[in-house]
């Protein structure tokens, strides 16, 4: 991997990637399993393996809480999909989807500090997914649960807390709505407004979408409209699933009807989690400087440069754009932070609190065009998971 | 860890092991994930994850055979356990076994440069493991099953051979199997004597008893008679199960009836797999240069210097005597072989050219104390991989 024919050796940071690049990074997977210390003498093997491995089984088999010491799961995250949302690719499966696993266990790994390995599961029945998690408990110390469809992964999420005595958390759902909040908190100051004065449109009623609106109205948004392929959602709207009638009885305060247009007009903030398009003459609809969050991947809403005629300020989810607004800023430093504290789950103040730290740390440098830190900034998980190992512990549930 | 107050820093390579030393090597667990590149920067993160790795998710969505050469799963090697026969500790649950698997995960990276995941299980249910492994299929490539009680881990072992597509193999059975015969045939080079003429006494008939004894009967020894805690196992006994009533068709071809006694008075070869102690009385009735394998760890069934006092060879299951009959010769070349050859399952065949391997790598140099390569010799998982990957081949399973 260090040869002078490696494709990423030779490319220079600002160089195009191409699909030869991308491939050859793949090659044999992105992950290794190492051991934290070397077996070479009959000495050390007898220590790691039998027969000294047996005292602390046997330790473990008396005092069940010693196997957070002496085993490797209180610092592993186990990253479980059923391959039924993708990234922008949809139903893919669960072979499929594992490229995207390995990809967060190992910015588990980088950002975070903490081990993970991918369980892609060749099932979408709730049921038997929760059953085969409680079965597994013994084996990983939390699940950050990625890439299942809504609506089911409302009630697999919930299920999963239920049944399992350890940090739970979709991050397709909380990790997009932390480092939203965090990017608007950025933005807001940038432009001196606060959030509770804001109307929010977001587009996209799916995990991410659901999710953020929850989590920007308990952050104290003054309004949230969301619309999903049929409209936007309001109370009394027929054939609502029961996630989207119980937001419509706290959403959409300005009680507005039709679609994306009605929804947009005088609104303050635009975010995109649909996977469709928004045309520019809407943007020009909405209220003064306002802000625009297109975060589809690879393809955002609207391009960013022509956003930004009507936008005072203008975020992604890409990496080639300024102002890229990315899960890896969350998921790592809520994990880290949640098994530091030792938590049973993670609360709703833990993830408040993570999205202040992500929003600290951009605070000094705040500017149109850096609303938050850089995806790779090593600044940002220490402070994340500083602040949610505290929340954990102001919560009682660590 | 490198510290100079590290104990095993500080410890030589022959002082006894200390159990402040085995705690200390367990702090945190044994295992560690890596990743295969570093994500330092913007555009590494692009390529790894989000956008880039969208193109290897589709590419396996298009064909699912690319998941072997772009994911971890092609060497990865799952390590599962039920927990209910671990060691000598008998059925402490899966939370305690895990540092088992751990250090055997270790054990497939150190010597097989093979991923692997320790999977405990928090049930002992066929049907229900049987179940979440095929859930899990498209997370490994491999299963090594460990520490499962017999008689259930032979119905177990059938049925995940059934339903899982890849190489599965529970080690306690032919791990041990393996290593037994490559023992016996570098002690009969050193004693001039062939497996066709031997009568072996297995004392145990556990999942490594059985498995034992049809490997040895698979590789013509003369005679088998295997000992459980009823006595010796012969046709027409009442109350065997069905895996001691097969075996009974083939074995004991000497008519033997009673207990241990009565099978080593004369037998050539006394194979310890029961946990129990044998009596120096019953070895001195074997017959000429008996060969003795008290394989139970920690506690040999004889002292291997009582039992030199009759015996021609002694070997143990344990690293500070001569002789260490362990498992870790095996497992980890057998699953690098499968693994390289792209192997479906493991065949006899397999395991026997693996045995071979083994026995090759000590043929230099036998002698009685040196019938088997030591446990950490690098020599042997190489050649026993590049063995088992041809018979694989021969075979068409791979």
């Amino acid at each position: 991997m260090t040869t002078v024919n490696d494709p990423l050796v030779q490319a220079d940071l600002t160089a195009p990637v191409t699909d030869d690049e991308i491939f050859a990074a793949h090659e044999g997977g992105k992950l290794d399993t190492g051991v934290a210390r070397p077996i070479a003498d009959p000495r050390t093997l007898s220590i790691v393996y039998t027969p000294g491995v047996a005292k602390v089984s046997r330790a473990i088999a008396e005092n069940a809480e010693l196997a957070k010491k002496y085993t490797w799961t209180d610092r592993l995250v186990a990253v479980v999909s059923d391959g039924t949302a993708v990234l922008g690719l949809g139903d893919i499966g669960a072979r499929a989807a594992l490229p995207v696993m390995e990809g967060k266990s190992a910015l588990f790994k980088t950002f975070g500090g903490l081990n993970s390995i991918p369980l892609v599961l060749d099932t979408t029945d709730v049921d038997e997914i929760v059953e085969t998690l409680v079965r597994l408990r013994p084996s990983f110390g939390a699940v950050n649960l990625e890439d299942v469809a809504a609506p089911r992964c409302f009630e697999l999420e919930r299920r999963l807390i239920e049944a399992l005595d350890c940090p739970v958390m979709h991050d397709d759902q909380h990790g997009t709505a932390i480092i939203l909040l965090a990017a608007l908190r950025g933005a807001n100051t940038v432009l001196d407004r606060a959030i509770e004065n804001e109307r929010v449109v977001i587009a996209g009623a799916g995990a991410s979408g659901i999710a953020c609106a929850n989590f920007l109205l308990a952050a104290g948004a003054g309004d949230v409209t969301v619309v999903d392929s049929r409209g936007i959602i309001h109370e009394g709207r027929e054939g609502l699933n029961p996630v989207k009638a119980e937001l419509a009885t706290r959403a959409n305060k300005a009680g507005l009807r039709g679609g994306l247009a009605e929804a947009l007009r005088g609104a303050d903030v635009f975010v995109g989690l649909s996977g469709s398009t928004v045309a520019e003459e809407l943007i020009a609809t909405m209220g003064p400087k306002p802000v625009v969050f297109a975060l589809s991947n690879p393809d955002p809403e609207i391009h960013p440069d022509v956003a930004a005629r009507h936008a005072a300020i203008v975020a992604t989810g890409r990496s080639d754009f300024p102002n890229q607004i990315n899960n890896s800023l969350a998921f790592p430093g809520v994990f880290r932070g949640a098994l530091d504290a030792g938590a049973r789950r993670i609360t709703e103040h833990m993830k408040m609190a993570a999205a202040a730290a992500i929003a600290a740390v951009a605070a000094e440098d705040l500017a149109p065009d850096y609303i938050v830190p850089s995806g790779v900034d090593p600044r940002v998980a220490p402070e994340v998971a500083a602040a949610v190992a505290q929340a954990a512990r102001d919560d009682g549930v660590a």
